[in-house]
């Protein structure tokens, strides 16, 4: 039997509450499978961005990245944060180790190239490097990876986290049998979105086909979810979708959507 | 016969010039020994404090750090400043892994104690985890340690560089023949300090109080050089002083001063 492994995209919400942060670290620290924590940091991104008078854009959901931004967003990510939730996993019995993708190669990206639109630095994951993590992970050390990555050729890459957190958990279902977790502010995908009971428990491919023709699912779960089956394609055992607030529930399979 | 190993910290003046830095990691990239790089970055520090506005306090060279101000050295020296240099060296054909002294509780550290002055998060080095630097030195990957450290209960802490470098070269001692190695603006321990040509060119304890009893090495040069026998003391092969410019030569003990 191979070890289990738990890949843990930490939402938004949470890194940008020190509270909800410290709680969410608690939660991975308790629990006796071995974690690699995947996170970004965009509001705390913008916030020193205004501090600084660096104008942002955003288009659909993501950070034109010009020079400057991409200098905020290495220091926000691979700087503040990552080094924050290192040193608190560390007051929390875990010792862990903050990761860029440049560090060891760990995330190869290359510039994003789109036909109308210049994203600036903006990367696509190329591909991750799992024996390094696992190298990290058989020392009992718990890799925190931002959402930073590297070209080779010198560059640094601004990278969506979702995705880096899907390439990590296909490349380490090589080595290990990966759950994937992401959190967000519901308690998990909804049949009806206004109704916080009707969290669809298990997910197969061919439910979520129907829910999806039936108009149940819809708008941007579809992208989450399709990413959500591709990295089921790819090896890894199962993707978790739930409430931030609710991990320690999620991953015993108490709570929030598994999709299999 | 053990491996040889160069722990080079990387002066002020290198880190705050892109082409200087650009010079200086070709340098190491090029060299066959092994290398451990260790870098801070207060000026640019400092630029990005008086960006945002935070008030800086210098006190006999130590920067007094608030929370703003440890947020500012945090994402500095460990985001951008060691990002860069990671990725840089990535395309000099080295693989690099940089780190803080919290990630895999490299660098362990208590808040300064000071009978009179509050530095604030300031840290003194308690601890190297040399186990873990030689762990990434055998998959021929290159540490590239930056002046953060942490206290095991979740505080990090700002700290001196060279005293990282000193502290770092003892622990692998125990592994390697290390050569620490500081660079800086003039071309060794010099006999008169304005003549570049006076260069010691190796120095030894006995040799070394006979020119401070004769006055020809005073001032700044002396903790310098206490920690530099120390560090011999210790373990360390030799500790090198030269010119930034010249570390190829320094490494192949053609140039600067070298302490043994």
């Amino acid at each position: 039997m191979r070890p289990r492994l738990n890949v843990i995209k930490i939402g938004g919400n949470v890194v940008d509450s020190p509270a909800m942060l410290q709680l969410f670290l608690q939660n991975i620290a308790k629990h006796p499978t071995t974690s690699v924590i995947i996170h970004g940091g965009g509001k705390i991104a913008t916030q020193m961005a205004e501090k600084m008078n660096i104008p942002q854009t955003m288009i659909d959901g993501r950070r034109i990245t010009d020079e400057a931004t991409l200098d905020i967003v290495t220091m926000v990510y691979a700087g503040l944060l990552n080094k924050k939730i290192v040193s608190k996993l560390h007051s929390l019995g875990r010792t862990a180790v903050g990761l860029s993708g440049a560090d060891g190669n760990v995330v190869l990206a290359k510039k994003r190239v789109h036909p109308t639109l210049d994203y600036g630095y903006v990367g696509e994951v190329q591909s991750v490097n799992g024996q390094f993590l696992q190298n990290i992970i058989d020392q009992n050390l718990t890799p925190v990876l931002c959402a930073i990555t590297h070209d080779s050729q010198g560059q640094l890459l601004n990278t969506n986290a979702d995705t880096i957190a899907q390439e990590v958990a296909v490349a380490l279902a090589a080595y290990f049998d990966v759950s994937l977790i992401y959190t967000f502010e519901k308690r998990g995908v909804l049949l009806n979105v206004d109704d916080e009971e009707s969290v669809i428990k298990e997910l197969t491919r061919a439910a979520y086909s129907k829910h999806v023709e039936l108009g149940a699912i819809h708008s941007g779960m579809i992208p989450k979810l399709d990413n959500a089956f591709k990295a089921i394609d790819d090896g890894v055992k199962s993707v978790k979708i739930g409430k931030a607030e609710q991990l320690t529930q999620i991953l015993n399979d108490e709570e929030g959507t598994k999709i299999i």
